[in-house]
């Protein structure tokens, strides 16, 4: 089975907004096993739109459409498709009625051409989940089989993040895979490392790898995420929700059996809301001071789940003596990372110590070279106070993302 | 004249990696005036490269390929684009001796394989910008005219963002313009403004846009650029990189005239860049007090340019009270946030303090919704201490855009 994905927008084209859509959606498709061999973006223009429909249909059996369902003029995208499938648009009473609803309960006046929006071709069935005003469409193309499925199917849902996630994940992905004939329910987790290389990973599993071959109720792959480790996904299939959950429980224990603690977080965890979640367990706040990362990882511990209870707060100063001085140590005297940990869990009130200095203080953007620098990480828990250091690529994005997941998780380990 | 974009790499259909880079070389192509109707992911896989190859040349008189130069065995564009020309490969000695020889620089052992990437079709040119090991290459497409050019042409450059940006900028975008017939010399710059919606700018600047319409020799056009306002980009034409500079310099000082101080920035330029660059100037420097937005201020000033200067540092606490009281407030007196203002400034030894306070204290991701919530922004600089409130969206990414972006731009006007 073969899904493309049709992103429409001239906004795209020009770059205003990146395509981050079809990246999500390729990663949910190979979750489940259905392969995307293109992904095109074309500019809200009808001829285009149908020339790229009508490719994606003669390589693929199914083609999600992402964009062009709003109310204004350059939203086109269910006018091609009716044009496509050879049938009018009528409009849907009841989506209609529901629209203007969502105005109403929002206290908005509803101009007119939002009503467009209710209009479905023929043949064609909306989406249950409306999070917007415009419902997504599941678009029969063909002949119907003996299984009562269209030969291809075109999927179209909104260009909004928030609102095509919510119709891939609750419409298409299952519709997908009922097509492939693909009786059985699968579903994903992703284990979180950080630590190891792609290949290091690759090593310890090779066995099991080898050994879910010849099972085959579930697989193992490795997906990069930037800077911010390596995931191992399993992916499990079974007959029913619970069985499935029990294969990705029982492979979870196995696959965390073989890495060890390198496992930081499962699924949408970050290294982040993982380390909040076991102070906040543990009845205990943090505080942090930073000089090398400037706020940075203050920034990503308040924005976390679990900040509320176990985010204490933080302080910020460009040099390691300006940071001394504001958490009360003296500025004549060179105080150590360890002193600074202390001194600011004790400014703030709260039961652990992070600090983090050295490398460039607080530096403006370097070009991306390849050199690294020396940052000193303290941590300052009970009585135990330890300082370890770290090497950093030195660019100032790299810099501050390698420095704040590899703080967080000695945290994780230490506590 | 059209380009199209080719992205190749598995990672990017699988959603491993967004593809930003079509979407850079799509505003570069907008800039220059070059029409990019469609664009292409696909994967290592060399019948589909060439399928999308194939594809684009028929729509397009050039592509522009990104990825697939490494010296991995994935890395296969050279060889699709050398069958697609029906040539061989023959390898560039010149290249080859830079490749070692930047191995050699590093004090590492060069792999054989880094060595394919100094193999160029036969008939193709490389491009002057080497970055990376992999050069670009320009690979000329049927047959040539009586200027000198071929029918079309591919553009090959590598995945890298930094690579591909100096050989799109540096050898592509002229070479394109060449081919357009285009002698003329064109260069774009960026007016960046805050406060004012897309139409409310259209509108200040209609009768402008038709001015020139008249006059011909440059464009205005509206960007949007997320929360961080809209920008206004000028397009001028001319014989000569001066002349076309003179145009530019004399259309921003119209443009600024029309729509006033709402413009803070031109091309890189960031609001916080901008406004440090301003306290730099004026010898002065700044402390944030966040509570609100966590630290996001701290860390967008301490990356910034500018900041080595100008950022004195910041505090970061979960509610208003503890904010107080890290800044050497009373915990018991409930203290304003133009307080904080002071004694913030005063915590770092600043000139300047700004307090951000309010909202949902520091709050978990919330899920996007349309609610908003109010922000008090205090700003302390000299005797002068002036507070006010904003209503800013309550999820916490743009929460944290808005405020920061609305309080600097509030700061920029103060200094």
């Amino acid at each position: 089975m073969r899904c493309e994905v049709v992103a429409v927008g001239t906004e795209l084209l020009l770059g205003q907004i990146v395509d981050t859509n079809s990246s999500w959606i390729g990663e949910q498709l190979a979750a489940v096993g259905i392969d995307s061999l293109f992904q095109t973006k074309v500019g809200d223009n009808a001829g285009r739109i149908r020339s790229a429909l009508d490719l994606a249909l003669s390589r693929s059996e199914a083609v999600i459409v992402c964009g062009g369902l709003g109310p204004t003029q350059d939203d086109i995208t269910r006018d091609v498709i009716a044009d496509l499938m050879g049938v009018d648009l009528v409009r849907d009473d009841a989506i209609a009625s529901l629209i203007e609803s969502m105005f109403a309960a929002r206290g908005r006046t509803m101009p007119l051409s939002n009503l467009r929006q209710a209009d479905v071709p023929v043949g064609a069935s909306t989406m249950e989940q409306q999070p917007g005003t415009a419902p997504g469409l599941v678009c029969p193309i063909g002949e119907i089989d003996e299984r009562g499925f269209s030969a291809k199917v075109i999927y179209a849902v909104p260009g909004v993040p928030s609102e095509m996630r919510q119709m891939v994940s609750g419409t298409v992905l299952p519709d997908l895979c009922r097509r492939a004939g693909e009786t059985s329910v699968i579903a994903s987790r992703v284990l979180r490392t950080w630590g190891q290389s792609e290949s290091a990973l690759a090593e310890m599993l090779a066995d099991r790898i080898v050994e879910l071959d010849a099972l085959g109720h579930a697989t193992l792959a490795f997906l990069a995420s930037g800077v911010e480790g390596l995931k191992v996904r399993i992916t499990a299939k079974g007959a029913t929700d619970a069985e499935v959950a029990d294969v990705l429980d029982a492979e979870e224990i196995v696959v965390r059996d073989v890495v060890g603690d390198i496992v930081f977080g499962v699924d949408a965890d970050t290294m982040e809301s993982v380390v909040l979640g076991q102070l906040g367990y543990a009845g205990l706040t943090l505080a942090v001071a930073e000089s090398a990362t400037g706020g940075y990882i203050a920034a990503r511990l308040s924005a976390a789940a679990g900040a509320l209870d176990a985010f204490a707060g933080g302080v910020v100063a460009p040099t390691h003596q300006a940071l001394a001085s504001l958490v009360g140590l003296s500025r004549d005297v060179g105080s150590t990372a360890e002193e600074v940990a202390v001194a600011v869990r004790r400014s703030l009130g709260a039961a652990v110590g992070l600090a983090v200095v050295g490398g460039e203080p607080v530096a403006a953007p370097s070009t991306g070279g390849r050199d690294s620098v020396t940052i000193t990480v303290a941590i300052a828990l009970g009585d135990a106070v330890e300082e370890f250091s770290i090497q950093v690529p030195a660019d100032t994005d790299r810099l501050r993302q390698y420095t704040c997941i590899s703080a967080l998780d000695r945290l994780r380990r230490t506590i």
